[in-house]
């Protein structure tokens, strides 16, 4: 990414109602851990960003830990009282149906009903999402509401899924750059019709995925498109080593559509590139931000840093999964969730933030002491009182400039953002006052 | 020490008692440096702790930097007034007498004897502890009030006291692990009648040692009863260099028999296991305990952690010496400070802290990415909103079972304390999701 | 400089009467970058430091990135109204002309002279300080309160300044010790007529250089005495590999001579010896003070400091440049801003930092185990509840004199000023309880 890459701080709303837009021909789809719904998503995608190139593992492949289990195919689920009056249809939402629900069509009491009913009493609105990939069950959830008001009597579920020997399904897509260390940009694919928990990562990953594909860049950006959990963990049963070879830093796009507050969780390691780059670009464009900790994961960082992988990803979302009211409900919905400007703001972050990645290299000042400025045209020659802003980061930047310390280092001693202090490389370079470490 | 030794939360109150009771059988015999009255105390411990060994070291031995002093006995000291009333005598306390007072048998007027009477003007009903081990002197200790009622006239001291050439003596006991690293543990004994600042040590030290032989355990365990400051000078003398290969955590029990808040006194090099094992057990047991510095320390860590020796050796205590209102007074006794419910408190405590080290190996993953806890029946099968509390935690200790973390420093960044954590490791290391690193 | 010479701390009021008196003497003379005003007090103030060098640096040299620029000589300047009034005149002050300001003689309307004057609208009786050596212009600097009385109609202005071929000027003085160490000592001498930023540093140099001179001494002292910023890159010219070879520590002398709070500005690095003892003898003798940045660094540090030189300097104030409301204007004066009070706050504040120096070395306990102080005599042979703090502080310092730790270190650790601490250490060599490492 060249200097004049650099994102300025306007919003960027129309990339922004793009992504929102993607989302919305997305929510139909009703997807899974496996099944056609995520193959359907991942060609959607691939329609908008070329190269993303999409894969598939055998169910009953072994991944890492895991068992790739059969796919799962969801037609139609419904529930009819006595008189044949519909109760649910996944027509109106596919949260309607536990996820991997055994197929069933009996008619059964409600007392006997309820044990396979699933709704949230302190959230009587919501329907809940629920699933279980690894037990086969058969499940209905509704709103609280509606199951208060289902009447003694008896009650006809209809549920037409299949398991069946199939796959599972991931994308990725590598933007090479000028060297062969690579970013590693990594969200999932697998919720249905939820909105900042699911669909947000994936529009922003290809919207950046877009705009990385036409800027100039130093590193290789790795845009990895996956189910939740089993995917990263199929992911890296077949790319651990080169990942681990060549990833300087990743980030996991998860909720990142609504405009609350930022948040922030660590990599295990707490201290990688990724840590610093997203921390320095948190302090600077949303220093409000939530600052959580490792314990407080639970998406696919989980593998990709686990003991033994040790990949440096952090997440940098809005409102984290988990700590949001309408998470893993029906109510986290692309109406009044996620936003259009929501998005436009978390894709500007996150171009500051691989911009902040792209600027980073170690400076080393060719000059003892302090420069003469004045006589390269960088100084104003009447001294006053007070020392322009710009000057003192200039005259900050080559003080710091010893050849140890890498450029995000730098600026955050010199207590400014990166981008801000990179603006006087060019000049600086070609007056012979810094030059870069070959590293 | 298995897992099955983790003590539960509940008191052992009649340990408690035990204690309690033990230390009333130690109270009237008149300790000091040296003397019988060390003797008859070392005995009377080795009855309660099989194992318990006297030794001696004859008076003129060099120790260290030292010279062991002439024994010293007390038969008994008094003060008559002219009327030959009796004023005090060493019956009713042991501390009516300077510690080390040489004999005297005269009649002096009030004037004259003020020179040798000690009192505490801001403590009127404490008689003060003195003594005077190297510099031969004479002296009375009595209350302030006492000493105030004292009429103009003439008085009759009689201090009958021997000192001769005879031995310093302590005590050890090695309960042996199944392996060759040792955990010190150290109290002292040499105060005459006072209950938190001497008694509360031994009585919890014995209660520990017995303990610890009926339990299986993986390190040895070295119980030393000193005489403070020249004891553990004598001790080190003849144990430096084992001491210093064999021990890898070691503590100076003082002060552990009343109810106030605990107290931890770090060792001088303020990071050893010991004061890791220390402090993760008192921020989960008695998270309101009162942190001291190095400089404020006051017992035998002074010479177990001096320079040149450097064990790691650190102190948790209740109220510490010298910071609670009736130390090194008569005040400090068997009824009002020390309890057997404050005695219980301290035994469940460092049950805890000697478990933590028992517990404390470093542990490394064998499955790449997180694991699949549900096919080992380790995870409920119905994902919803919440996992428990007791799920998570296996999570934690599992994402930072890198093999360079030892359970401490695991417990310590899942804020969780070890003995809990510890509970997952049998199921774990039987479904070969952990191992331990062989060290 | 051996332990008699450690200053007690009643403040040497005679020696702030002889600074201030020393700083009335310079304040007259018109110093600049360059010129016979550099020279003359120069020449003054080797008057009073025997050893003092004054040294010349052609124009036109190349020094490190800069080029020393013609010698600039001021005659007079002033400005007369269209009825031959004088509005200012450099006899009044010196900083009426803007420094280094080309020569003229011409008469112009008020609206042309406007873009001439210099002025401070905030402060409106303060004659602004304003240069432009680089950058060939003329001048004037005037109170808000004057140029606001400037009736319309025409002035004439004369400047009577010459730009020529000479010199750069500046001192330096070595005070042996008995090792090749060097303690550097910098202030600056090129500002007009202000006295706390400017002659508060020359004249604290030059009594520290009169005390140094006569008190024994383990370090070389190098006191410098430069034009700001380009004097210490002509210094740094000369004698950068000497001074990178030999400088243990060093401090920039500037705005040292109001009353109001200490500064302390850190060296680049911010944990050299310099920063060390800084930081100690302030949090003892002055703990108000304020802590800056190296982003708020602006004087000679600058140079020092610079990547590639690396000097450990540091910066010890009263009230910062940059930071009072006086800086930079005529109301930086001797008779309100520096007092002779100040500058002896600042001489006693110095004495104890280069004292702190001089007694910092490594010690070594010859003893194991807390030793014997009694038999050396340095113990009282009675003990009673309380030792007291002089013992105490003694057997703290015992107890950390690993051979590890230098004198600083332990005093941090103790919590007393190492001039304190030190008074132990004749004894405790004396009596073979301690003994200095060799290094």
């Amino acid at each position: 990414m060249s200097l004049e890459n650099i994102p300025n701080t306007a919003l960027d709303l129309e990339t922004g109602a793009w992504m929102h837009a993607l989302a919305r021909t997305l929510w139909p789809i009703p997807r899974s851990l496996t099944g056609p719904g995520v193959r359907d998503s991942l060609a959607l995608l691939a329609q908008e960003l070329p190269g993303f190139t999409q894969h598939a593992v055998a169910s009953g492949s072994e991944v890492l830990d895991w068992r790739v289990p059969d796919e799962w195919a969801l037609e139609e689920a419904y529930v009819l009282d006595a008189n044949g009056a519909l109760i649910v249809h996944t027509r109106n939402s596919n949260l309607h149906v536990v996820g991997y629900s055994e197929p069933i069509d009996c008619t059964l009491p409600l007392e006997t009903l309820q044990a396979h009913l699933h709704s949230l009493p302190e959230q009587p609105d919501a329907i809940p999402y629920v699933t279980s990939y690894y037990q086969r069950r058969w499940g209905i959830c509704l709103s609280e509401r509606q199951r208060q008001a289902l009447k003694p009597g008896n009650y006809r579920v209809v549920i037409k899924t299949r398991h069946y020997a199939g796959e599972l399904n991931y994308a990725d897509c590598l933007i090479p750059g000028s060297c062969s260390e690579e970013v590693l940009l990594s969200s999932y694919i697998c919720h249905p019709q939820m909105a900042n928990n699911e669909l947000s990562g994936p529009v922003l990953l290809t919207a950046l995925g877009r705009w990385l594909q036409q800027a100039p860049r130093r590193y290789s950006y790795r845009l990895v498109l996956v189910p939740e959990m089993l995917g990263s963990i199929a992911y890296l049963h077949q790319h651990r080593s080169h990942l681990q070879r060549h990833t300087i830093a990743g980030f996991n796009l998860s909720c990142v559509g609504d405009e609350r507050a930022y948040s922030y969780l660590p990599s295990r390691a707490e201290n990688t590139l990724a840590d610093r780059a997203a921390l320095h670009t948190l302090r600077h464009l949303a220093p409000d931000f939530q600052r959580y900790r490792w314990l407080d994961r639970g998406s696919d960082e989980s593998n990709y840093c686990a003991p033994g992988i040790d990949l440096p990803v952090a997440s940098v979302m809005r409102s984290k999964y988990g700590a949001y009211p309408e998470y893993h409900t029906s109510l986290d919905d692309l109406d009044k969730v996620v936003t259009a400007r929501g998005l436009a703001q978390s894709y500007r972050l996150y171009q500051h933030l691989l911009c902040g990645l792209e600027l980073n290299r170690k400076v080393r000042t060719r000059v003892l002491g302090e420069p003469q400025l004045g006589r390269r045209g960088l100084y104003p020659s009447l001294s006053t009182k007070h020392s322009t802003r710009n000057v003192r980061g200039m005259l900050d930047l080559i003080s710091y400039a010893d050849g140890s310390l890498d450029l995000l280092a730098i600026a955050e001693r010199c207590e400014r953002p990166i981008w801000e202090l990179a603006q006087h490389l060019p000049a600086l370079i070609a007056q012979n006052v810094l030059e870069y470490v070959d590293e």
